[in-house]
């Protein structure tokens, strides 16, 4: 059921959540092209207004077709109109970053940034300037591939959902840094489906500088001080159709800046797949792009970071894995940078490649109230791994000011829980509980 | 919508969890009187086979009313058939309470007792021969009101809810004690409602311990070693329609034996209210009849515990309580076992005057699809509280070898989470926003 509660027909008015009180007037409904608003202006319709930022047809600034991110022509704002969203609240002030308001002393790498960029969903997190002025940078790197992730994944999911369109929600942190979310909610092929950037430093708060030790690591501390910055694109996308699985994906990078000058550094992410009926030949698919991915830059990669996914989205309580898995990375800090980064950028390339022709093959496949019935069991499971045992959302939930709607973008529109329910032996329902109990390996 | 995959209609057949494993075959089906099973003895019909446990009007035992107990009547076995989900599994084998098999030496007692337990959804978990050799021990007084409890609440909400009868499910904890689990699932009324009991005794596990210690309990063990009994009432109840709310409530006691041989004891417990819209005739109807219930027996209860409600019922993440709250308490110690008892034995008393006048008053409301909505958002927020808060769920979900669908059991059937969703200003929604965001005196 689309729901249409507060609500405008065919306009699409956003705002966003200032620290932990109520999200306020938030309205969505089927706009076709996307629509622009710097929220401080008035220059959007009444159908328009807003205190939203997306790309689109209309809005601000003039021309720019539908992919023109219209920030480039509206001018590089430092401080966008209409962000908000207060993340992260209890840390000291950023310091790790200075922003950087010279010209770029490198015009023409300038062009090149400013045309790639162009594609992405909203300008990125950092100024252009700031990123011109650090060219090989890894900060600079990853932020232009988290962003270009984020953009293409959005631009592939419009695509198979026949005109639905991504809001676009933009957010800065008040000491440094910020993000950008993307939702489509209650489209034609996709319930739920969020994109999530965010690029956020400062100094690291006590609580996880404490759960980085308990994982092995050892900082020198400034006056107890650990200046960081941290940078990640996440998704989640849940289909409507059963026969079409849910997804989840993560890359992310670290820098902490120890006293003496030097920087630690280190990736982490991965991807896993969550189907609500077992599809051999597609668990076969998605498994061997990703071990394509790992196997040029390490063939000792997949196998281990397939059993790290088989381990980390296990539901305890309930002896089963979330889904299928596929590989999952944390603390990845040598060889090198170049080498990790490069390692990453593939498994983000994979993403397109492993999922879309699933759903493709999938979307339209005819489905029964009953298969539904157990796609929304299976929803109540995930909500479960999510709230119980997901480390990012857990940290996110209990960090006071961070922006709660983008940890639980992660969330599925609807979930079920029954009482006892188990399927009849030999079902598909049981298959696929079957396989999640106990995984198999899938490219051997 | 009735979910019907794999489920017989017109029949009732359900089995337990063995341990962690997956439950196994439990379908439920619109069944008019309770059908009561042992599963050894293949009494039931092909339709009626299982390994449950119930009451009803068929199955085990001749005769017996629509609300007499079939145990009764088939004898009373102490080890009943189909009984499982060997929960607590960490524990050590119980020493507690030792089984005395014992004939009673109060035979007029024994009948009396008999009588008393004639009404329940099962007999007692602890053998009545056991609870005949004690008659005025607490443990024995707080069994036989929270059996009575149950049996109370369940048979007032199939009142209500024409002709849907409550699942009963009866399982034994291995080293110790068990429990009875009712559920009704998808009746007309009520989308799920559980009340369960549970009386376990054992030796406190390490967790546990620790836990009470981080309260300030200070105990002397013998050998490390401290054996513990604890007991309770627990009950969620989802209505369907949104202008009838869901409530919780739990009354529990506990005893601790010190290696001296003294005995620590408390009682905890309470009763909270979840609207979807707030109807300020009902929340003062709700505290009141708590507050007089609270007030029999001090004038400061009420007060002290409506706060305690709003502070522990609270969805820190978001800023609101989960409900309008009503009373919470834990640890109560003084000034005697038999003043608190009876404080308790007031409260679970008041549930039904509570709750039940609500339910008639709005079950035939008219609603809306958006009022449909806005419940099921609420629902989301009700399973955050519980697996995020709640340290009861918690706690038993991350103990392992505890009953998951006991557990669980306070779950809704549905529920919903949209990206950025908040109602408009001045809205029905808005409403009751305001006040779980900022709790209400109701009473005053």
């Amino acid at each position: 059921m689309a729901s249409s509660l507060g609500r405008l027909s065919g306009s699409r008015v956003c705002s966003v959540a200032l620290g932990s009180g109520l999200p306020r007037a938030w309205t969505l409904g089927p706009v076709v092209g996307r629509v622009c608003l710097t929220g401080l202006g008035g220059t959007g319709s009444g159908q328009n207004r807003g205190l939203g930022y997306g790309r689109g047809t209309g809005g601000v600034g003039a021309g720019g077709g539908a992919r023109r991110a219209p920030w480039l022509v509206a001018g590089l704002a430092a401080g966008l109109a209409g962000v908000a969203a207060a993340a992260f609240h209890h840390l000291a002030p950023a310091k790790m970053v200075p922003k950087t308001e010279v010209a770029s002393s490198f015009p023409d790498k300038a062009d090149e940034l400013a045309l790639r960029c162009n594609s992405f969903m909203s300008q990125p997190v950092t100024a252009l300037s700031e990123l011109r002025a650090r060219p090989g940078d890894m900060k600079t790197q990853m932020e232009l591939l988290i962003m270009e992730t984020q953009s293409q994944v959005c631009q592939a999911l419009e695509q198979l959902d026949r005109g639905a369109t991504f809001a676009v929600d933009r957010w800065e942190r008040k000491e440094g840094g910020g993000g950008i979310s993307c939702v489509l909610q209650d489209g034609h092929v996709f319930e739920k489906a969020g994109v999530s950037v965010s690029v956020v430093h400062g100094i690291l708060s006590e609580e996880a500088a404490k759960q980085m030790k308990s994982r092995g690591k050892k900082f020198k501390t400034k006056n107890g001080q650990l200046p960081f910055c941290a940078m990640g694109v996440s998704s989640v996308i849940h289909p409507k159709n059963p026969h079409v699985p849910t997804i989840h994906f993560n890359y992310r990078y670290f820098e902490i800046e120890e006293a003496d000058g030097t920087r630690q550094w280190w990736f982490g992410g991965g991807c896993d797949l969550t189907p609500t009926y077992l599809n051999k030949e597609d668990a076969v698919h998605f498994h061997k792009t990703l071990k394509d991915a790992c196997d040029q830059h390490d063939p000792g990669f997949y196998p281990k970071f397939k059993k790290w996914c088989d381990d980390y989205f296990f539901i305890k309580h309930r002896g089963e894995r979330r889904g299928i898995g596929g590989i999952f990375f944390d603390d990845l800090d040598s060889p090198s940078k170049e080498d990790i980064f490069r390692f990453v950028q593939s498994c983000a390339h994979a993403f397109i490649p492993s999922y879309i022709p699933l759903v493709k093959k999938h979307c339209n496949d005819p489905f029964t109230p009953q298969e539904k019935h157990w796609q929304q069991l299976r929803r109540g499971r995930y909500v479960e791994f999510n709230l119980l045992y997901d480390r990012g959302t857990k940290f996110g939930l209990f960090t006071p000011g961070s922006r709660i709607e983008s940890i639980l973008m992660s969330m599925p529109l609807t979930a079920r829980w029954e009482y006892m329910y188990a399927p009849s032996e030999n079902s598909k329902e049981a298959e696929i509980l079957e396989v999640l109990c106990h995984p198999k390996d899938w490219v051997h």
